[in-house]
């Protein structure tokens, strides 16, 4: 099937800009009433804004494009819900929704299309920072609706080293048993000057904002699992089109699909070997398997 | 000695935002050859720029105000550099050194001053934000020179309850030995369903932006030990004017000097009862003593 992905990105940016974002605006911090998505074991929050905002970027989507799949988080139905070849927008109306209910200023829209569940248009828009990063297949990276040379980026941020890097994790909202122990035992690792030692972590709570800030040059990689396909397609798209990568969370997953629930994403370098290397480094302080 | 506060806050507001901001912003990402200041064991890097922007501001303040002492991170001398109750400025000029090394947008300058040992001036700017936030003792606080209302922001964030909320935690530069595994642990058990099950961690790889983003309403609160004086001094301040609270990291250290090394810092709420108990049921998750 032949899409006009540059097409469909203006149209995903105008809708995130000018209808999305200023409810998110509007309403980060306003939500005190919200109840817990996954149980009473996890911080998992969600309020009925982003209902409200899925059914709308629903309603826009369908009424533009109505042959084309949908799948959003809040009307995910685990076990039934599955990814096709078929264009399917995978879509995150507001993400960070802990910062969104704190007001901490990086909740933002995640707004991805799947081809051959190949993550091909992507569009995150932070609302509070005013920040629009867009791309789509084969057709380069824009921020704020100019082009993104990231290429000299790159070539300013130097080699792409672990010991060198800084990392964003995120704990999730699991907070028992194996994953939480493996993330923290990770955590540690890539920390001790034994092991990792990187030059520092940073944690947005939010997977968009934090492969967005990755694609711009600002992070330099992040490792999670519990992340659904809607966290993730925006911002793979985008880091393809720089020249990232993303495999998964464990040793040994060089290629892993959308919905694969465990990511590691890094940044581009110079070469390929480069980027291989710095993930197997990675891999190396991973204690554990992270199983969703 | 009776000053001036208002006037030295809008001096060093005009300082941040027209000397100091523009060199941040301009050479933020741009150091790659840097060297580690304290050791092979810890990542804690410092930049030729620092220096440069620290002696621009020491030659600045001197002018105006040439009989005021003046503690800055660079110049520091440990053993020797202390604090008197005589005027001193207390300043980092590039608070988040890693982000300005790697070019993630929350490094700041931060410009303090203290009175009796107590922060009574404080200035944090973010020139990648443009985001100004200052205060001054007794004289309320002001984001970008507007007034900014903190008791409507702390009404709309409701009760300060460790299990809802989100705490900024930083690992720093040391990653060995008691300290190290006292964060990590206590890292754990404020995540952890068992202990202290908070909403969130969030980590902005800075001391004074995280102040301020506690004092703008984003965050709930701050544990780290390791800081320095020059860290904390001017958000101190406007944490303090805004009803916030700072207390030692270690449990039982209810009132601790701005040169403490370990600090807890907590949002303003609806009553000093709320707050305290917020503290002691932080503390009860603090695995360990941190000391410096």
């Amino acid at each position: 099937m032949s899409l006009d992905l540059r097409s469909i990105e203006e149209y995903l940016c105008s809708l995130a800009k000018e209808q999305v974002g200023p409810i998110i605006k509007a309403k980060s911090g306003t939500q005190h009433v919200y109840d817990a998505k996954s149980g009473a074991r996890a911080v998992d929050i969600v309020t009925a804004i982003d209902k409200q905002v899925e059914k709308l970027i629903w309603t826009n989507v369908k009424e533009k494009y109505p042959s084309f799949k949908f799948v959003g988080e809040e009307s995910f139905v685990p076990g039934e819900t599955t990814i096709t070849d078929e264009p399917t927008f995978i879509i995150d109306p507001i993400d960070g929704t802990t910062n969104f209910v704190h007001d901490f200023p990086f909740s933002c829209t995640s707004l991805g299309l799947a081809l051959n569940k190949e993550p091909v248009v992507g569009v995150i828009y932070n609302p509070h920072l005013d920040l629009l990063v867009s791309a789509s297949k084969n057709n380069g990276v824009r921020v704020n609706g100019k082009p993104f040379d990231f290429s000299a980026k790159t070539q300013e941020m130097g080699p792409l080293i672990l010991k060198t890097s800084v990392v964003a994790l995120q704990p999730g909202s699991a907070r028992e048993g194996s994953n939480f122990q493996t993330k923290m035992k990770t955590y540690e690792a890539l920390l001790s000057c034994d092991e990792g030692f990187v030059h520092g972590f940073r944690n947005l709570g939010s997977s968009a904002m934090t492969l967005a800030y990755i694609c711009l040059g600002y992070l330099d990689s992040y490792w999670d699992g519990g992340c659904y396909s809607w966290d993730v397609c925006a911002g793979w798209c985008i880091l393809k089109e720089t020249g990232g990568r993303i495999v998964g969370a464990n040793p040994g997953e060089w290629d892993v699909p959308v919905d694969n629930r465990t990511y590691l994403a890094v940044r581009a370098c110079e070469s390929a070997q480069q980027q291989e290397q710095y993930i197997k480094d990675f891999w190396a302080c991973v204690k554990g398997n992270l199983k969703y």
